[in-house]
Parts: structure tokens; C-alpha cells; sequence
């Protein structure tokens, strides 16, 4: 294992303190690192939460800031945070308008998510993510993986919280936005979580998984290594043939990147992925590409394909100012 | 090689494509590709253009915009950008004010950049920033190499330009920051050019390259794989060795990963290297973290530190929009 650690046991606390020192101007960490939270939270508003297993900065710590999330609760590596954690995390951020819990649809995240909002004194609702058309259960998750379209549910619904709305409102935007998103993902690499210190699965020189989950669940299938654009067919193909009769209109698309591909890479996967999804009548109206959410140092990368609304593009535009995304501000 | 690519030949220009497309809010690809440039210039300034081999994305494309460059010249991966790009760019960038060209120490890129600027009709002039402290001389270099240091240069000239600098102030301005700023990496694995289709070096599973350059180019030593706070010294000391007796003061830290590093790792990094730049008089100011200077996928990072002005410290604050750098705006 080749990594920039010291010890496998202390990589999350050494990591989330480098993170908190190079953004004090924006986020705090909370005691016995349970959450990160918004220094300076705008009054009044519903309060955001999210959070899930590390490995996949910048979500969901890197999106805590004004227009985003209240506060992220960090599990170890690929491992859910506790109830205690989220009780922690809302107990710091809740301003007395309820708290909405943005949650990646693994069981393990659903289940503490879920008794967190059991235990919680004020109103609590609750938005699973569930964008990933690869398979419809895998190895954590009984329906489909919650991935790359978290981002996008948590920037829509952060915007919609920073204007008052309240509390069903934003439950039923993130629903809303978690329906109108797609992703597919593909891995030309394993990722190593520290404490295991061997590669998560296993691909040969010349094989890739298409459909992996960002913990490198196992996809689709396990094929031979494809050119860039007979990637791009297949990824968006399952994609559009997902959205069914729904397919096309406006639309935003990430690339996303697992965190060991260049930039190079992701950006000619945008140029052939852009090129089909108008070719199947989306129209590219917003635009991300980079690594956001991650899986450790895999190669590989996602694509996120959401339908826009009026009020969804608004709320996409809207400022933003956390670790990982800022506009606006 | 394993690379979301079509062909060797196509990388760049497909790359390029999708830049453009993606960010066609902020920037207009030249004909033949031989520039990146911006969409909407401000009037009247002296336009600011870079360039160098592809391959360190987000450098130099992704800085162009307001408040840092008007136009990036890319080459080949790993290659210098020919004088006939640079004539082009400043051609379709110049508004009288004169050009200045900002360059990392290769001797392919000085060389070029010089012939073009021996070639053009209006003034120009040329910064030359060679900040890595780890070789004095390397494999394309006669002096220090140009590497992380330069997107600090670029986003502190850019914002003085912006507020209608003259050309002779910006070169000084750019002098000065590089003079104030020092670099050092290290690379756990190599990186492959698409072209060359396999590793530009070797490194044993258990060994790590001291003080490597962005090209792969050997650095101080080939060592087994150390512990992050062991690196860290290292790293640390032989910056601020080279200040010298200036050493310490007002700072900003760039942790800047190489492209196959995770984010969690260059927190882990930026803490490590934050508290022993501390302990070494430094007070970090201002403070980057993510892959900004990249070596493909090469696994690794690169700490750079730069001794802060009130004024370089107003130019990093400026509002800056670029498909890498956004705030402010």
C-alpha cells in the first residue's frame, strides 16, 4: 500500500485536521471529530446534514459552507458514521426549523441516519440519494447506490434552504432532484482503504469494471478495456434507456472523477459523453467536471446526468461558497 | 496503459474540446487548438499568456480567466508548446498594453516562449519561475525547475493586471513573487504519457522518489516508502533550508497533489506540513489544497510555500474565474 499516511488508524483525524485548519474561514470541527460544521451558519434556516464513509472527499465535508450543507458527519473509511455522530452534528447546527438529513442510499447510512432521526428532540425529515443505474442492489445497498448525484442534491437543496424554505419543501426538492438524476460509473483501478491495506477487488491489466459503486461494488460486468467513446456509449446508453421516455431537455452533467484519473481524462470523457446525450436530445446547459466525489485513488470516473427544471438550474446557480465548490461568492 | 482515452494521437485535441465545451462560460479555444483564450478580456490591461507541455491540467488552462491569464498555450504531453502558439495567442490577446509571458524553467519552454517573443510586433515581456527547491539543475533544466509555485505567480500578477498594472510592474511583480516563493515533491508512483504508452520511470513498490519533478524527472533520492510526517520533515526542510535566514513570516501553503493522490491524503499532508512550517517560524496565512499541478495520474504531492507581501497577499485574495480558481466572483 502506497499511501501519504503515518498509520492506518489515525489517517481520518489527521486528515479532517488539515481539512478544518486549511478552511477555518468556513467550517469547524466538531469535538471527537463527529461532524463538520458550517463556522458561520445563515439564521433561521433549516439545517442540512449529511455524511457517510470517508474515502470520497470532497463529499460531503468539502460541501459544507453557505449554500450547501450545515454540517458532515465522516464514518471511517467506506464505513457509516454512528447516530451519535448526526445527534452530535444537529444538536450543534439545528436553528429551530428542523433538520434535513441528505443520506446515500447504503444500508449501513440509512439505518444510522435513520435511528438519528428516532433520537432527535426537533422535526426531522429525510432525502435518500439513489441516482445509480448500474444495478438495482449490491453489495451495501437494497435498491439503487447513492453516488456522483448527491452532489447535485445537496447544491439544489442547500440553495433552496439559504431562501427560507421549509422543511417538506426541501424534502420534496431533494426527492425531486434525486428522481430527475442518473449516474454510471466505470473503474480502471482498485482503491486500498488504509485499515485493510490490499486493494479493495481486483482487475487485471486489461480489464475494467463497468458499473462499479464508488466502494468498488461490483458493476455490470467486467470487460476488456474500451476506447474512451465505446465507454461513453455504453455509460450513457444506460443512462438515457434509465430516463426511458423522460430522456432529454435540458440538462447539467458531471464528470466525475474517482480520484486517481487526470483531468485530461475526465474532460475528453465530458467531450464524448456531451456529444451522445445531445445526440439522445438532452441539451447541456450546466457543467461539472472534476473530482467531487471519490473513491480513495481509483481511476475511473462517473457521469451524472441531471434534467433540468427552472428552479433546479436556479438553484444550481445559486452562490456557494464550501471547501470543494464556490461560485458566487 | 490504462487511460480513459481513443487514441494517442487524439488525447489532446478531444481534452481540449471538452475543456472549452465545458467551460464556454469562460473560455474560446483558438484555431488548431493552439491557445486557450479568454471569452471576455478586460480592456485596456497588459495580456498575460502561459503555456507549457499538457499533462499538468489544471495548469495552464484552467487559470485562464478574470483575474489571472488571458490566454494558455498547450503542448504536447510533456512537451513545449511551439513559438507559432504563443505568436497566435498574444495576436488574439494583445490590446496594446503589451504581453507578458509567464514560463516555468524548461529549457524547451524558455527557449520557445523566447523565440516568440523575439518574433512579436508589440512589447513583451517574460517572468521565468523556477521554485523547486529539490535539484539545481535537471533533466530539462539548466536551473531550478518551474513546477506548483507558478499557479501562485500567475494568480498574483493576474489580479494586479486586472487593476491596470504596466508591463514592466508585472514582470516585477512576478520576479518577485517566484523569488518569495519555494517548492518540493515527492512521487510514490510514476505516470504514463499517452504516447510512450508505459511508466516515464520505475519505482519499486516500497520506494518513493524525494524531490521528484512534474515531468517524473529524478529529484533528490530514491528512498523507500516513508511514513507522511517523515516526509513532511523532509520536505519542509529542505523549503525552508533554501529561505535561509528569510525564512518564516506571513506565508501561503499550497499542498498541491500530483493527480493521483486523494484529497484525504493531501489534508493529511497540508496538517503535517502546516505544524512543522509553524514550528519553523512560518505563520500560514492563506492555504491550497487539491491537484492543481498535476503529473498525469502520478501519485504523490508537492509542498510549496510562499513568503506573503500586504500586497501578494491582496493579489491571491482578488476575485479570480477560472475553470480552476473561483472566488470572489
Amino acid at each position: 500500500m502506497k499511501k501519504l499516511i503515518n498509520a492506518p488508524e489515525t489517517v481520518l483525524a489527521e486528515s479532517l485536521s488539515g481539512f478544518a485548519a486549511a478552511h477555518a474561514d468556513l467550517v469547524v470541527l466538531g469535538e471527537e471529530n463527529k461532524f463538520v460544521r458550517r463556522l458561520n451558519p445563515t439564521p433561521g434556516k433549516v439545517a442540512l446534514i449529511s455524511g457517510g464513509g470517508s474515502g470520497h472527499e470532497p463529499l460531503h465535508a468539502g460541501f459544507v459552507g453557505l449554500g450547501m450543507l450545515d454540517a458532515a458527519c465522516p464514518g471511517q473509511v467506506f464505513t457509516s458514521p454512528t447516530p451519535d455522530q448526526m445527534l452530535a452534528a444537529a444538536a450543534a447546527v439545528d436553528q429551530g426549523a428542523g433538520t434535513l438529513y441528505i443520506v446515500k442510499n447504503y444500508e449501513g447510512d440509512v439505518m444510522n441516519f435513520e435511528m438519528a432521526a428516532e433520537m432527535a428532540e426537533g422535526a426531522v425529515a429525510t432525502v435518500v440519494t439513489d441516482d445509480d443505474v448500474a444495478v438495482e442492489t449490491s453489495t451495501w445497498s437494497t435498491g439503487r447506490r447513492g453516488v456522483a448525484g448527491t452532489l447535485v442534491v445537496e447544491k439544489v437543496v442547500g440553495a433552496a434552504a439559504e431562501t427560507g424554505a421549509d422543511l417538506a419543501a426541501l424534502q420534496a426538492l431533494g426527492r425531486e432532484v434525486n428522481a430527475r438524476t442518473r449516474s454510471m460509473g466505470v473503474a480502471l483501478t482498485s482503491c486500498t482503504v488504509p485499515a485493510a491495506g490490499s486493494p479493495t477487488f481486483q482487475l487485471g491489466d486489461d480489464e475494467m469494471e463497468m458499473g462499479v459503486g464508488i466502494h468498488g461494488e461490483p458493476g455490470r460486468r467486467r470487460v476488456k478495456l474500451m476506447a474512451a467513446d465505446a465507454i461513453a456509449d455504453e455509460m450513457v446508453s444506460a443512462i438515457t434507456a434509465d430516463f426511458g421516455a423522460d430522456a432529454g431537455g435540458p440538462a447539467l452533467l458531471l464528470v466525475n472523477g474517482f480520484g486517481g484519473t487526470p483531468a485530461m481524462e475526465l474532460y475528453l470523457m465530458y467531450h464524448a459523453a456531451r456529444a451522445r446525450l445531445e445526440k439522445a436530445g438532452f441539451r447541456i446547459e450546466r457543467s461539472l467536471v472534476g473530482n467531487y466525489v471519490t473513491s480513495l485513488e481509483m481511476a475511473g470516473c462517473s457521469l451524472t446526468v441531471t434534467r433540468l427544471t427552472d428552479d433546479i438550474a436556479r438553484g444550481w446557480d445559486a452562490p456557494v461558497h464550501t471547501a470543494a465548490l464556490r461560485w458566487g461568492v
